[in-house]
């Protein structure tokens, strides 16, 4: 310790601790009363939860009762489904996740309408064992899959804890929560507080969790290969809003139909409402 | 345990893992081998993590630093902002938290350009502490203001991380990370991909930090009030689309406008693109 105060030498272990949190292993921090942690620090490091194969048959009814569960909902079902179901199997690291956090998915964060729940609960999930180099594309494939299937197709049976039977279904050409469930109702004329509708996002819920283990599953076993059709949209506006082209401010990957096509369900409102 | 078996003793003891839980006493599951835990149980409790008033001006250069961190981005540096400086400060269960998970608010979601990411991070941040009832007011409070302000606000000075100097304002009129940005480089001139916007988003995740630890530090002081004012266009498409009204099929609290209004912004691009 020649020539090193004790700071020093403490700002020495700080940045061991950080190389160490980088590399997996274990974060044996100092308490906080005598150091604080390195700053951006984490336990076992970035992205290093191990995910495991699950059985997405399993899962689904997890999500759909997750949803009804205390009316948590959407996000926390999914998410629930996912990291609950290796928590109940596995303990640790998964069983430490304060699971309520993901409540604030519900009706697209905190009934704010914007990205569906589900989405953001499976994504969140993904979000604990991949990077986003790796993540990018799964959750590229979840999304473009929800833009692009018709709703709801898990049913509970006898399980139901909603509205039993078949219900309605719709595409929603988007992953946010306003028009994913806007045109569900809008083809199904069940209302927004209906218990149809929160019946079908129950269902969804499931579906997206079931859709979203498929991916993890996959990626787990060296087999992932996005396969979802990039809408048209993208690239006809993409000819001039993309990097390099002639006004490149467009962000994001959404079909861009939803909000900007003129359709029935948008645009306009205001000059020329029905 | 007179005409109990071992099963329904254990049964039992599922059951009162989950009393446990919901009053926040430790969660003492058995080993994964002899014992599931008891479905949505949850360690402590569902929203059980205790909040700390935190100073704002000391946490907005944590968030803009988290933003540049590794390019974990927006959800990341706002949500590290509150938990990761609990967990600096005050150790478990913060430290426990896997931070990188938020990285996937990045870019509106993997690079979807839904939720803004720095709203992602902070309402997830307020969902540890507080559930819906509690919270939603929170987030309102912080999403209504995000759509109103003129960003980005906060300047880094010498600690700058992407570019130096003043930045262009915009308002966005929206929490969705497409609308926010998009707008933002029409009005500046800059693209998407500029060092520019990788700047004003990082400034971002400041600002929203910031207003987030106001709102949840006023809330621990019992001074939290919602002041932000609701958009016109929320009640104008009330009046038809709310519940009891002749099309309740309105899903969520987003102002109208940016969809809706026909702005040169938005409306029937393909039929109408300038």
């Amino acid at each position: 310790m020649n020539g090193m105060n004790r700071r020093t030498a403490l700002g020495i272990i700080g940045g061991a601790l950080v190389s160490g949190a980088v590399l997996g292993g274990p974060l044996a921090r100092a308490s906080a009363s005598s150091l604080p942690a390195a700053r951006f620090a984490q336990q076992g490091g970035a992205f290093s939860w191990k995910p495991h194969v699950l059985d997405p048959a399993a899962c689904a009814p997890v999500a759909y009762d997750g949803y009804w569960h205390n009316g948590y909902g959407c996000g926390y079902g999914a998410f629930y489904s996912i990291v609950g179901t290796m928590a109940e199997k596995f303990g640790a690291p998964y069983d430490q996740f304060p699971f309520t956090m993901l409540e604030v998915g519900k009706s697209g964060i905190s009934d704010w309408g914007t990205i569906c729940g589900a989405l953001l609960g499976a994504a969140s999930a993904m979000a604990l064992f991949w990077g986003r180099k790796e993540r990018d594309p799964m959750v590229s494939e979840l999304f473009r899959w929800y833009e692009q299937t018709a709703f709801p197709i898990y049913d509970p049976g006898a399980g139901a804890k909603g509205v039993a039977g078949t219900l309605p279904v719709s595409t929603s050409m988007s992953p946010l929560c306003h028009v994913s469930v806007g045109k569900w109702c809008m083809v199904s004329g069940f209302a927004e507080k209906s218990k149809e509708r929160g019946e079908r996002c129950a269902r969804i819920t499931a579906d997206v969790a079931m859709k979203a283990i498929e991916i993890m599953n996959a990626k787990q076993k060296g087999t992932f290969a996005a396969a979802a059709k990039e809408p048209d949209s993208v690239a006809y506006c993409g000819d001039c809003h993309n990097p390099g082209k002639q006004s490149p401010m467009l962000k994001g990957k959404m079909d861009c139909t939803p909000c900007h096509s003129g359709s029935p369900h948008t645009a306009d409102k205001f000059k020329n409402h029905p």
